[in-house]
């Protein structure tokens, strides 16, 4: 059994790792901290874990994490980065769900972060957590840098295209939509129910902190720098984002063969057949990215539709699909749901 | 491995069995009938399902139905008691999520439900399938009529107020919420997004058709008959049932623990602390009833919470209960699933 | 013109207020104060008033709200009692939209706010504003209590009854459901997207601030005390009040033509033919309240439906209409809008 | 007083323009027809007409439609071009607002739509009603062909750039995302609310009847063809179209002065202050279009951000305008309401 932790679990990223971890053959937890909740138990403040997990929340001083195996970062961006160093060597490996790690430019990262990074020497070890793109870096990797949730639809949905070479990667565009949980559980005026139920509205065109992660992953695969330009957009979801691509086609190629060898064995990635429209309802609650792909009246412009839950492929899901390559276990273990449709 | 099959499933209840029983350890799902999408895999309909179930569709004619071990009705009310005599006569045992085998007055369900009973000596026969009052004759039973939605909700919310004896029977009210996914798959105006969602209202208050079966289950858990007022409402959620249940306590006793004794090593009744209020969001997905117990402002009103999700508890979940009864598998085999919060 | 002021115009009731004093043929606004938000144009925070409404937030310090001929208090519960007396004395009129004056009796307002109240000597004076009960004295009233929404919606469906005698008022039963938007548009988590969406809860079945409320008003209605359950419930909606009232028959009585002649020619109260549901969307940006009477299967139960739109009719439109009559204006003067359907 | 008609009013956009007209100063409503619902009260189908409209349907067979000044067509398209002929010729002005009419080449007609169109004489008359294109000859139209949803969306947006000559008006891109109540009133499996709440989907992508339309539009902007991929999109919420527009700026400009500019005097459309975000909850129930314009992280690509409600500037008060406009009215004259917010 892997004996693992949460560091942060009061957030809708840590309930959901307990909704997989309680359930997960291999995996014995053994605590989850908040300072805040220390001693409450996480099934008072989550109904749903009632009768599936009995752990309360610790205080992090107390919690022993030096003597797990492996610990989850489930706490806002810049937690993580203070206290992982002193993890690593005390021999435990960790799966950060915040965007410490996800950044190699330490310089870039600052920019976007608004603070000095605090243990940039880790940032050329970290592995980025996307199995499809990274998996033998992240089986043997201390530090895993879990993607965020847009970056993970964006970047499956243009990995076969950027790898392939058969697109101008100069003009790329993601038009990205997300749940309100995408906001996390923080209590703030704008994911109010009464502010986001029946609306729809995009935020932060100027600039959003994934567009530099996902910029740095296109630009990996396809071995250069490209063009993106990347509009979030929030809908009166609770789960899902919807992400719909536009890359101009510049070779001719089938571009539905393309998909399906690229992803053909990938346990969680479904290429859907020829004209197909992936819902987010879907993979609500599963660990699948589901994709279309379309070239629209014969023009020139490849469009595709990736569609994650954001909390599962999105987030804990991937978080355990890293853990599973981390400690050989079956890649799928703990992650057979399926999707809760309607 | 049990042989199953489906009959009808195309609406949500259907959906929801193969979801729960796609999964299952110790079935094998040999048929799943519409007659008109036969041909049809149905994963191509509910896209949940891909990766999850090879089936298509089969026609009722050649689906070989009176080979199973078992056949769940996923139909329409009136369509089982046409088709159960004659696979009840092969030897198949039957679950019919429908209402066709609930009442067991066929004068009662004629009046309610428009038409004779193709089969009125069944009715006598048949076990209500909920196996918190009726287990042991659910475990050898051939025709199992699985209880509705509502009627799940509002029965195990009074229950242990009628076997005790405590309140005026005389003067029960329930006051039910449901999702939407409650009114089915069939196309019909009132159940449009555009119509039921931002709203909220009763429907049905002059007589809704749960209200005989309510009945009927309430006044055999009292010895005679109870006055009930039963009023359902829609709520836009796309599942869910919450019921609000007013009783008069006409004997002092400890509420809280009649409730907790009563349901204790129940698998799927969920007693909370004194004080708590359930959320329809916390069974999401899985098969529990939870339940709190008030007496507000130290009046002789009792106060009883109880929700279910309706496909689950309500539906699917209980008619896979019921089959782990009546085949001696562990009643939680298959429906162990964590509920999907947020 | 009359010169009215808005205090604390930052939350739902404050931008509902903004809506329909902006088209008010008779209404000049003047200010509207928020400390925290002086200096910003209230079109800068609530789009829809781009175009309509030039003002911007100002300081309540130099508002000089003592040159009005009308203060509104959108604020918390625990302001207006701190500023009222001195607007009074300099001859400005007030209606509160909080409870800080809903309730007579000083005692019991501490019992249920938590703090000695700041000028109970108005509390005699202060006049209900519920037109339907006390049209005549709000004609003259310096300061209107402006009713709560659960209340309001409460006591139009149980009025005739009470008034009449015809009921038992000893075992009333109120169960309430309300949009997510009664919450306020304070950030708290309970009221976040994700925690209320696609969810039914019921809240504060021990005690809600709204039951002496409700109770003071139907008791005045009776002549004597009466019994009340009540219980609020959350729905996911954003706006919209659906109270299901119970109380049993203690005499033969027409109920509908009881309805129909207690509010014939009551400008916002609509009483629906035998048979009917109101909708809460059916109110939805309207000052109605729509009421159906049902005695459901021949009991002796009645069941009234009654539906508002709580930012309206529950708050701001009912606050219109005080001041409509106040200041001897039709009293549907900028109160005609059609609800917003679907 | 303009005596106007509805042909086919128990859809969505027949029953917004039911609410705009009832309140409307300039309008005698004086029939609403529909086969199926002849002789029922439209405030039985649609409660927030109560109190606001005393007119049943009637038969179109003896609705007398000739004895009109104006007749609104709120048909399923493929209805009015079989009538429009005849009242034109009985002297009726028309405004059509489904599809009808929209294309100005029958056979590009016939592609889309599936039939031969059964008046092309007409399309070269009938003026396509967006008066910001328009609005000099929608002044002496006898027949306006009222723009469609996404279209008024999509081209109000690009719209400046275009006639500026600003952008690569060969690579546009127009991703689109609508309301449910985009999809109308019928009963659709696919807009129940079990089916399109809480989830997010493109649909149509391969193509949609409304790309035709917008790409007419847009090229007659431009002065000769455009290239446009057009994806649309469906949000679970009830109203509101958020159109995010993609160009490659070709040309250095001023896009905040160029919009604000071309759109000065404009009554119903709204550019935002630079680097805003609208949304669809600040024009719902109102007729306006409301702007901003983007150059993300100083790339070439202009991001442009259109909101409609869809039903109100996307149909039935873009009518209206229309109307005033024909009828020498206040172009406001009825459309003055303040969008419903939150």
């Amino acid at each position: 059994m892997i004996r693992a932790a949460i560091v942060g679990g009061t957030g809708y990223t840590g309930v959901e790792l307990l909704r997989l971890l309680s359930r997960h053959p291999a995996v014995e937890l053994v605590a989850i901290t908040s300072r805040k909740e220390a001693g409450i138990p996480v099934a008072t403040m989550f109904q749903n874990l009632r009768g599936h997990l009995d752990l309360a929340f610790s205080d992090p001083a107390t919690a022993q994490l030096q003597t797990c195996d492996l610990v989850f970062f489930a706490t806002p961006t810049g937690v993580a980065m203070r206290q992982v160093p002193e993890l690593l060597a005390s021999g435990v490996r960790v799966i950060d769900l915040a965007a410490d790690f996800r950044l190699r430019d330490a310089a870039l990262w600052t920019q976007w972060y608004g603070e000095p990074h605090a243990c940039p020497e880790l940032l050329g070890e970290a592995v980025y957590g996307l199995p499809e793109m990274n998996r033998e870096q992240i089986r043997t990797a201390r530090l895993v840098a879990n993607p965020g949730c847009y970056p993970t639809a964006v970047q499956l949905g243009f990995l076969p295209l950027l790898e392939a070479g058969v697109v101008d990667a100069g003009q790329l565009i993601a038009d990205a939509k997300s749940g309100v949980s995408g906001a996390g559980r923080k209590a703030e005026t704008h994911s109010l129910f009464a502010e986001a139920a029946d609306s729809f509205k995009a935020y932060g065109v100027p600039g959003h902190r994934h567009l530099p992660e996902i910029r740095q992953g296109l630009s990996m695969l396809r071995g250069s720098d490209v063009g993106l330009t990347f509009v979030p957009h929030l809908t009166p979801a609770i789960r899902g984002i919807h992400a719909t691509l536009y890359a101009r086609q510049t070779q001719v190629t089938d571009l539905q063969a393309l998909y399906e060898e690229r992803y053909r064995g990938e346990p969680f990635v479904d290429v859907m057949p020829v004209g197909s429209h992936p819902e987010t309802r879907g993979v609500r609650g599963a660990n699948t990215c589901r994709l279309a792909v379309h070239r629209p009246q014969g023009a020139d412009m490849v469009v595709v539709l990736s569609v994650i839950d954001n909390l599962v492929k999105g987030a804990a899901g991937q978080a355990v699909q890293n853990m599973n390559i981390m400690f050989d276990l079956a890649e799928t273990s703990g992650l057979e749901q399926v999707a809760l449709l309607p």
